[in-house]
C-alpha cells in the first residue's frame, strides 16, 4: 500500500459527501426548510461548522498530496457560503486529486513533512500520512456527516463507505 | 507502508480514546452530573450511542487484525453497560494487537477478506483495509469524539490525533 492508493481514496470519501449532500437536498424540500441553514450547522458552539468541515477534509487531502509529491497546492481562498459552492470546491479538490500521477509519489515515505505550524520541525512521509493525515481526513469527513445525521438526513452507514470492490 | 503499521495507530487512536473518557470524567464531576449518562449518549435517535461506537471501533481494529492475519479474534460479547466497562474493553483489545508481530502480517494485500456479510465473496486485503477498514475505524473514533464534544467535553484537535514524531 502506499500514498498513490490513498489519493483516490480521498477523491472517493469527498464524492461521497456530495452524494450525502444530495440526501440532505431531498430532506430539505420535504421538510420545508432551506438547505442552506446546514452550511452553519454544527454539534458544539465551539465547534466548526459544516462549512468549514468540508473546506478541511478538502485541504487535508490536498495539502496531504502536495507535501507527499512537491506539488503546489491550488489556491482556495475559503469564501464558501452555500452548498452549491461547497460542492465546486470539492468537485475543484477531486479533479487536483486526479492529476496525481504514480511517479509523483516516488520516495513519499522518507519525505521530511513541514507544515508551516512544524517551525521547522518535521514529520517522516509515512509517519505523517499514518499520524496525521488520514486521522484529520476522516476526523473532517465523518463530522461532515454526523452533522447531517444530527440534523435528520437519511444518511447510513453504506452511505459513508461508498462503492467497495467485492469480488466473486 | 503496511498493516503492520496500521496496527499500532489502531491501538494509538483507542488509547486517546481512554484520555477523551478521562475529560469526561472532569467534566462530569465539574458539572455535577452521573457521568454514565454519557454511555447511552447519541447524535441522532437512530444513530448507535457511545457505547455501541466504542465497541465498534474496537471491534474494527480487532477484526481487521485478524483478516488481514488469519489469527482468531478473542471474543468481546458487548455487554458493557459502564464507562468502567468500556475502559477495559478497549485495554482488552490493544492488548490484543499488541500480540500482533511483523510476521504475522506477511502477504496480507493479496489475501482475499471474506466477512460473514459477504456470503462467500470477498475483498482483497489491501481494498479491504483501504476502503473499508480505516474508514469504518475512523468513522467510530470520530463518532466517540463527535458524542462526548457534543455533551461538552473539553476535548480538541490535539486529543483527537494523539502524540506524534515529530523531529529537529
Amino acid at each position: 500500500m502506499n500514498v498513490y492508493q490513498v489519493i483516490p481514496q480521498y477523491a472517493k470519501m469527498l464524492g461521497n459527501i456530495e452524494r450525502w449532500l444530495d440526501k440532505a437536498a431531498a430532506h430539505a424540500e420535504a421538510k420545508k426548510f432551506d438547505i442552506e441553514t446546514l452550511v452553519q450547522a454544527r454539534l458544539a458552539p465551539d465547534m466548526y461548522p459544516l462549512v468549514r468541515q468540508i473546506q478541511s477534509a478538502c485541504d487535508t487531502a490536498k495539502f496531504s498530496a502536495c507535501y507527499l509529491t512537491g506539488k503546489t497546492p491550488p489556491v482556495h481562498p475559503d469564501t464558501e457560503t452555500t452548498i452549491a459552492e461547497l460542492r465546486a470546491r470539492i468537485q475543484s479538490c477531486r479533479t487536483f486529486l486526479e492529476t496525481i500521477k504514480e511517479s509523483d509519489v516516488a520516495g513519499w515515505e522518507e519525505r521530511k513533512i513541514s507544515p508551516k505550524w512544524l517551525q521547522g520541525k518535521w514529520v517522516r512521509g509515512d509517519q505523517f500520512l499514518l499520524q496525521m493525515s488520514i486521522p484529520n481526513f476522516y476526523f473532517h469527513v465523518t463530522t461532515t456527516y454526523d452533522i447531517l445525521r444530527h440534523n435528520g438526513v437519511d444518511v447510513g452507514k453504506q452511505d459513508f463507505i461508498g462503492s467497495i470492490p467485492i469480488r466473486d
